[in-house]
């Protein structure tokens, strides 16, 4: 287990997440530049096992909301995150004694690493999702049954909007235009926990996990083992991510990519370099499915990650292009996102998919 | 002066506050249904003279926000009305000593007189705005540099939203979807004041004023006279809207309407009966200005209403139809509308009219 995210380990940690993400959540990269310049203000930051949270601990969930496309633009300032955190303690009458984060994947695995530097306060090994999802209900903690509200959103002009929502839906569709006139993104605190609840509506381990699978993308370990090798093995080292499958292997002839409602959703095709077989790897915000030649081969919440084919390096959403040489990375999702409670939350249908999920270890003994 | 909304006058209140809402803000008359309910449960209301509050009293605006044709199917409870000021007095760690109205015209000015007999609290005889507008920015409290936050908007399912908004027109911006995602209404309260402060910044005797001229309409005052000449009467013995006139009268031959991003906006055509002179009236939500045969006679903030002919009630830009015998009538706002500070907020650019604002009078002296 990995004890503190120090700036030896932040780039390996926005590489796991960058993985984790599946495609969305925005670049860490860009993240990991604010944390780099927390950490070395502040210190390294000590990471809270989820195990050891009592009830006397105050959970807080630090976040940024809005379209990463943006979020490449305008820079998140930890004082609006500071803003967020602030007027949800004073909401409540306490004070937050742990940090956390409501994704592994994307931009929102970094914020919270240098916010709680700031704060000098420990950052949860947990997670509220285990990867990334586009929406504030999609979490571990809604499915655990935390209350989302009340939940704080700031912006950079000192305007913030505080939601009592009953439930996490509302919530998400109540901040969505909110943070649309925000000019597209925020900062945000929700599900407020006590250490109690953290322990056990978390996704448990999931920062290590991704500074672990960082570490094996970047070569850090796994010795001489092609990138590729070095990742599926990280992930099938660790007590979730389970049956890790590269799925396909090839080159991108085309994306279709619609940006509507807020979402950026579409296509990814992929052929074999030699042709004759293809994958279409369906997007919104984040990665959905794949299938191999017309075959459901993986689908949401389990893990489908595009990834550069000679680093491993996962590629945005965004940043997928014609001609780049891929490889299609899939994992099954962590336990807490598959349960039928959890699946009326996070299953295909919630993202507008005719497929029943089916876990990859399954769809790959169907396919076989 | 009025010292009381009652069972007796609720009715003239009604009367009165359609007539002062130029077309928008919904038909009190609904309103006053669930006035007449609480007036019966509760007993009258008596209305606080705004020269005689103190530091000491809390000034707490009732109000419904949302579009007029959804409040007609969607009557406004109490109970949310309740929600939104309750949270923000625990918000402001006080109790309302006071409620007021933020708007005269339409439906606003009847769930704040429901509220105050349901608290037990007097009613400010005085308003927001003197008139109705269509936006939260566009309050005298404003005009004299009252803050809007926090302001806090309740739903029928519970949902509370605190805004604490840099100033009124992000608030209205912030405030504005999330009405849509509430079904299109909720009720709301901002501008928490002192006395001092709502003594300075309110429009004053506006309460008294509708009443009044709802008496007048109804033929309580003014003897034998013919409706539309009672109701100028009424509007030229008040202390405000001055230079009270028929600036037209005649048949509506079109009604142009469009609905878009929430706002009704449009052009109502009036002829003659004799034909050869017509009127056009522009609308957003309220009416805008009118103009006799190409020429301008009146444009906001100054008030316009069109009124029917035979009884001069007011009828509302969602009623608006072919065929009806109306009076175009119209008088100037009240002083502290129409300052230069007033004009940036409430001016006929605000409206994206491309005419100067110029008072009534001085229209009628130049085209005399």
């Amino acid at each position: 287990m990995v004890e503190a995210v120090t700036l030896e380990n932040i780039e390996h940690l926005a590489i796991g997440s960058a993985f984790l993400g599946t495609g969305g959540g925005g670049d860490p990269y860009l993240g990991s530049l604010l944390c780099r310049e927390a950490l070395a203000e502040y210190g390294p930051v000590k990471l809270a096992d989820p195990a050891e949270l009592t009830h006397s601990d105050s959970v807080f969930v630090a976040a940024a909301m809005g379209a990463p496309t943006v979020m490449l633009e305008k820079l998140f300032s930890l004082e609006d995150q500071d803003r967020a955190v602030r007027s949800l303690e004073q909401r409540l009458g306490c004070q937050a004694s742990v940090i956390t984060s409501a994704e592994i994947g994307g931009c929102n695995s970094m914020m919270p690493v240098a916010y709680a530097a700031m704060r000098g306060l420990p950052l949860l090994d947990g997670d509220g999702m285990g990867r990334a999802f586009p929406q504030l209900q999609m979490t571990s903690f809604n499915i655990a049954g935390v209350a989302v509200a009340p939940m704080t959103l700031a912006d950079e002009h000192g305007n913030v909007v505080t939601f009592e929502a009953e439930n996490g839906k509302k919530a998400e569709e109540f901040a969505r235009p909110v943070v649309a006139v925000m000019g597209a993104a925020g900062c945000l605190s929700c599900y407020p926990m006590t250490g109690a609840q953290a322990r056990t509506a978390c996704v448990r381990y999931t920062i290590s996990a991704a500074i672990e699978i960082g570490q094996a993308i970047a070569g850090a370990t796994y010795g001489d083992l092609p990138p590729i090798e070095r990742l599926l093995r990280a992930l099938d080292d660790h007590q979730y991510y389970d049956t890790p499958t590269e799925v396909f292997s090839g080159k991108i002839t085309a994306v279709e990519r619609t940006t509507k409602d807020g979402w950026v959703t579409g296509e990814c095709h992929v052929e074999t370099i030699a042709g004759g077989s293809s994958a279409v790897v369906a997007f919104q915000n984040e990665n959905l499915s794949v299938h191999v030649d017309g075959t459901l081969r993986a689908v949401v919440p389990d893990l489908v990650t595009i990834v550069d084919s000679e680093t491993a390096h996962a590629i945005p959403t965004e940043r997928l292009a014609y001609g780049q040489r891929v490889s299609v990375i899939a994992c099954e999702a962590p336990p807490a996102l598959t349960t039928p409670e959890a699946l009326a939350i996070v299953g295909p249908d919630q993202f507008g998919l005719s497929e029943q999920y089916s876990p990859l270890g399954k769809l790959h003994e169907d396919g076989s």
